[in-house]
């Protein structure tokens, strides 16, 4: 039997290691098309890199192509499949070194091709300068155009989310002048207003200029290279730009051959990672990663998360039963978590917009607590804010705000949100308590007292 | 109505708070017995004090007698209640600086008279230097003995658990030569022994003496003042000795007045915090803190758990309670945390022994990672350890020993106990990713997909 996999990164790598773990070589030949130089990295920790923060390029990948081949798994890099053929279940790939194109049968198919930058038109020009940061050849080509000499001194980041926030701090690291800009009302839009406004005073106080509610109507530029971004404002100098407008799934490809998507534009699969057509799951064509669409568990709704913890689980399923196991993705509740400086900001569930778009009727409830005990050295504030569901209380979403120790306490909020909880329920909670770690009411708890009584309020 | 509270700290003063905050001076009147000068006071922080990690006895106090008295609490300190007559309805206190008794009727009763240090015979000595460390007075006579001149160089400490634990590194952080004895084979045994000898290790970094399996014989003294600590491998000389055999809760009068007791040895009660005898719950009577017992909610056995955070709690349901609302208290799952210099040891639902003496069958995964992605700064290890139940995979229990940002991660694995995850369930949970919080693959997914092969493994 043989296995073709799209895509060596996170989703496809776990997928081709699962599959090889449960079925020998003599049983399952595995090969998978990647079209940059690297498998398996982690394109999350580019900003760090870029930032000087993580020392070069070799600590982001967590497995080399050498190490899947002696595993067996045969990976060809710079290698892009330009055609999948479902019907004669053969792809067609072109080596990028050297030019040819070669055929390739298959029993299974992996589509793990990721997701690409949004790119709108206007950033569409012909000269260097502009960067998307997806992959790890995009960082590459970033930390390239920072070495230049002279060194660029001005960068416009454009877009406040995660990848944008996250560059426009690098930027600073290296020393550069930075300009964020962000069209909606406040950088870090994945939050609510009332906590993303912490977020954009953190921002600023980096040094990072914020202009917020700010299009762009396009880029300038001089001798082949970028000079400037166009606002309604007026032009902004910048030697760099950086596209921090989000991604979108990589299914060019998937839909010319006829492997239908859903309406986020992903992918649609079934809980095994099935590629699920018009009649059902398609048999032996399996999607994950970046480019699949999945389920939030609370909304209902279909949903677009491109993350590598999500990609990594779906691989590792449909890996599982490409082998003959039995494992299920069940689908995401939007958790995430970032740092500015040493501002921590974490979601999981629905913001206040995303519950109110799913048709519920909630209350909310914001609470400042701290990090350890009040009394106890190193105690900063953190704000941790609630929504729940009218009515029945049931936990809907959550967010963190606060310095250190505070971000990773949204995991214990996503498993209340992943078990339905009520917030009432929820201040009875048995949480760890000790003055080093929380004060003596935990501010989860304080948080679902508030909670509690803004459910009994709205009745 | 009147309301008499019988201790002012965690859970008495809740229920004041609560019962307060529901109905007026007109309609209810409050009065607290206090044996002691403090209320609402952290004894948590009382090693830190006593270390110097936090300055001076001031911060561990959350709110002063004055303020309840303002808030329109009547809050008699030094007052000890000698007596409870149940039928007449009425308590007699002794004036502990005055010396006379006074008696008081009430219509609703608070029994939450706390916990006492376990003394076995031998420290029951007629000489200074031997401290339980349970109130706030306890730690102010720490303090002057310390103090003294010439001050006392050597330390004992009597007992591994949390509290023995936190004072021996309180000892040495006072420049004392400290020694901790544990009769059994390892300290901190609310950890399975795997975890603790990490933990062992920690300890005796700290430059303390560890010696286990060694039970104490007796204390010898002279001159009125304990100098030294008798164990089957000789005398320990001793300037101080710390007891940390932990407490029992303090019942006495409650059972001399005719209020039941449990197994435990601690009042029992109902969900809503009302006493509970032979014909059901007792009207009138509350109790709340360390001097009840608690349901565990895994094992679903009667327990004692003397902490602040449950003291807090209770106290806080049994006010609401009293003041006409509703509110209950649902039992514990043995949620805990401390931290040694910067080891971090946490613990929730049932240990391995406690499981085994719940009567399940169980399966165990520990598995090493790190707090951070490998790469990023500061990365150190954590070793995260679960106990599944056989064939359903119920997690039942989980441990973490780690350094920075590792223990108070325990609390997601709680809330997955309260909500009686399978391990096999947790595998796909949507826990927060980037590179400075977690590997992709966050440490406690790692550890669900090891306890679910090892489920799957048991069959």
């Amino acid at each position: 039997m043989k296995l073709v996999v799209i895509g060596g990164d996170a989703a496809g790598m776990s997928a081709a290691s699962q599959a090889r773990k449960r079925m020998g070589t003599g049983e399952l030949e595995i090969v998978a098309f990647e079209r940059g130089r690297f498998t398996s990295y982690s394109a999350c920790g580019i900003p760090y890199w870029i930032g000087g923060v993580v020392p070069g390029l070799d600590p982001l990948i967590a497995r080399r192509p050498e190490a899947f081949r002696e595993a067996g798994i045969d990976v060809r890099t710079r290698h892009e499949v330009v055609a999948i053929d479902l019907r004669r279940r053969e792809v067609t790939a072109r080596d990028l070194e050297g030019g040819g194109e070669l055929r390739e049968g298959f029993d299974q198919l992996v589509y793990a091709a990721g997701a690409v930058p949004v790119t709108p038109d206007w950033a569409r020009v012909d000269a260097g300068g502009v960067f998307g940061v997806q992959t790890l050849d995009d960082g590459a080509a970033v930390q390239a155009w920072l070495d230049r000499d002279p060194a660029p001194r001005r960068a416009v980041v454009i877009g406040g989310g995660y990848v944008g926030v996250e560059m426009a701090e690098a930027m600073v690291r290296r020393g550069l002048d930075v300009t964020l800009l962000e069209r909606s009302p406040q950088p870090m839009s994945t939050v609510d207003e009332d906590m993303g406004e912490r977020v954009g005073k953190a921002i600023r106080g980096l040094g990072i200029e914020v202009r917020t509610r700010t299009p762009v109507r396009g880029l300038e530029t001089l001798d082949g290279r970028v000079s400037a971004v166009v606002t309604p404002d007026g032009a902004l100098p910048a030697d760099i730009v950086v596209l921090g407008l989000g991604v979108r799934p990589n299914t060019a490809l998937a839909a010319e051959s006829g492997i239908p998507l859903g309406v986020t534009g992903g992918i649609r699969t079934d809980l095994r990672m099935r590629v699920v057509g018009p009649q059902g799951h398609v048999d032996g064509i399996w999607a994950a990663g970046d480019c699949v669409q999945t389920v939030h568990r609370v909304s209902g709704r279909p949903v677009h998360v491109p993350l590598g913890t999500h990609a990594n689980k779906q691989g590792r399923v449909a890996g599982i039963n490409i082998g003959g196991g039995y494992a299920t993705f069940p689908g995401v509740i939007g958790t995430a978590v970032t740092k500015v400086c040493d501002l921590e900001v974490a979601r999981t569930g629905l913001t206040e917009s995303e519950a109110a778009q799913a048709g519920f009727e909630y209350v909310t409830a914001a609470v400042e607590s701290t990090n350890r005990a009040g009394y106890y050295p190193g105690a900063v504030p953190m704000v941790i804010k609630m929504i729940a569901e009218r009515r029945t209380g049931v936990l809907l979403g959550a967010q963190i705000v606060g310095r250190e120790e505070a971000g990773k306490r949204i995991d214990a909020l996503a498993i209340a949100i992943w078990n339905r909880m009520p917030v009432e329920e929820m201040t009875a909670l048995d949480l760890s308590y000790a003055p080093p770690f929380s004060p003596v009411w935990d501010p989860v708890l304080i948080a679902a007292r508030k909670a509690t009584e803004a459910v009994h309020a709205a009745g």
